[in-house]
């Protein structure tokens, strides 16, 4: 990673961290017990992956990154409302995220359910009200925008890739009984896989591209391309991640490394094997390249975005 | 209740139900499992009430309610969400909802919370993408109700709401020592009952009624009135509620009476006794009949809801 990069992602990750802190909702119009249990996870860190992505491709495109960055929040709080959610006992059960507790061992599951739920729809209110305008174009962007999001974060997107795992890896004895849950994934094949991890991690992360985009005024074919490289950023995310899973370091990671062999969850290491994964990591770069290229962004910082997805170590 | 408004409320459940059922994420783009256990809790039947209230809401001020109506459906899948995550055994433990198991008695807690979320965020795609159209017009009412609609929702209201009744009523011990539970309820007077319930309950209805008249293309001050009569239908239907908690019968409520008390939850009758929470009932309908009477909307179906949730027995 060349220095300037590094930078760039320092003043992008210090931009969107006091953006975040701004939109958070606050006593009195808040209940402190719900604001706090919010901030608490929000400002627990994290690469902002999402929300500098989202202000990337607004510059990339020419356009004004302010007019994306309450986008680029609202991404981020419903990354971090998933966390939330994921980690509870009846999900992941996961008791540390990011060096920290997680946040239902320290409020309790109920206040964490709430805290996400109210994450989530946090999100929805700082899309409607920043930036706020009447300018007509604008309000168009923001109003498309928010369509885009939640298709990718709901039950078509991130919530149906999370209920796809959830089916597939981790299925109580006798619900398959009662005719809800119907999907058969005994045998999850690698395209049941990619269908899995394109909702479940690629939905938001190419949201975010394409929410700053549009917010960034591109043209349609424009935005078309965006989404089709930053899916396969998507992709490229997670098969990294799985990779670390198996390599990485429980510091560096900030949890559990081997944790999803450990629950045998299906991964690209071992459906293919690591060489194999770290090839499939490196087409999704080329392919993003070429498509970034169609729209002239080849050299953009939305690319550099994702070459650091596919060469990071946690 | 007289017999056109039977046939009234009959009619706009009817309409309603079908463009829920529409409304609804659907497999391959959904997929099956989360698809299901999302339409199970919707299709459950319920009063509908907070639909129907933004369907009158548009046709009182004028409008056309199909503008209102997938608002309408977003509002009423919100609702449907917030009973789901409100049943999980994290939060209030209740295995029958409108005579049916609970959706985590069906398909598991953590489908469960995951067809809550999906639900809420079915909710604000359905407000970005309906009604369909590029008037600037249109799509700025739409952008408005999308943050009306979240306020309302989220930690500033019904979120914070809950959060409130959970810390107030059922404080697990050693959160406090946290300081993320900072709150001190112990004596829950009558004014924070009453914030409590104006976010937890209040919010939504207000947002339904509010939602209907911006979509109906209601001038400011209509819609500020609206919003204040509708506060008020909201703080009735809760005393109401409570109410019914005390004299109810199983079957017409379609849960346990007498649980509120049980749970040591506060509560109108708890507080003032039977008759004062009746008189305080009756008020709200007088006030919320001045503020619409003020918009010249006292003759209209808004009101004969307000009359509806204060005369109903379940």
């Amino acid at each position: 990673m060349d220095s300037p990069f590094a930078e760039y992602l320092q003043a992008r990750r210090a931009e969107v961290e006091a953006a975040l802190a701004a939109a958070l909702p606050t006593p009195p119009a808040c209940p402190a017990v719900v604001a706090n249990a919010m901030r608490y996870s929000v400002t627990a860190g994290g690469k902002r992956l999402r929300p500098i992505l989202c202000l990337a491709a607004a510059e990339a495109v020419g356009g004004d990154r302010s007019l994306a960055l309450p986008a680029a929040c609202a991404i981020e709080l419903i990354h971090t409302y998933s966390l939330i959610h994921d980690d509870l006992p009846a999900m992941d059960n996961d008791t540390m995220r990011r060096g920290r507790p997680t946040l239902h061992v320290v409020v309790g599951e109920a206040m964490a359910i709430l805290a996400g739920d109210g994450l989530l729809t946090e999100a929805f209110a700082l899309l409607a009200r920043a930036p706020d305008t009447n300018d007509p174009a604008i309000v168009a962007r923001k109003l498309r925008v928010a369509g885009v999001v939640a298709a990718a974060a709901g039950a078509t997107g991130m919530v149906g890739g999370q209920a796809l795992d959830l089916d597939g890896s981790r299925r109580p004895s006798g619900l398959r009984a009662t005719g809800l849950l119907a999907t058969g994934h005994a045998d999850f094949d690698a395209d049941a896989l990619r269908v899995m991890h394109s909702k479940k991690t690629g939905a938001l992360i190419r949201a975010a591209a394409v929410a700053g985009a549009i917010m960034g005024g591109a043209p349609d074919a424009t935005v078309e391309r965006v989404d089709a490289a930053t899916g396969d950023f998507g992709l490229a995310f997670q098969i990294v991640d799985d990779i670390l899973d198996v390599e990485g370091e429980s510091v560096e990671l900030g949890k559990t490394p081997g944790k999803d062999a450990a629950a045998g969850k299906p991964t690209y290491p071992a459906l293919f094997g690591l060489d194999a994964a770290r090839t499939m990591a490196a087409e999704c770069l080329e392919r993003a390249e070429r498509a970034l290229g169609a729209a002239g962004l080849a050299d953009s910082r939305v690319m550099d975005i994702g070459r650091w997805i596919v060469n990071r170590s946690n």
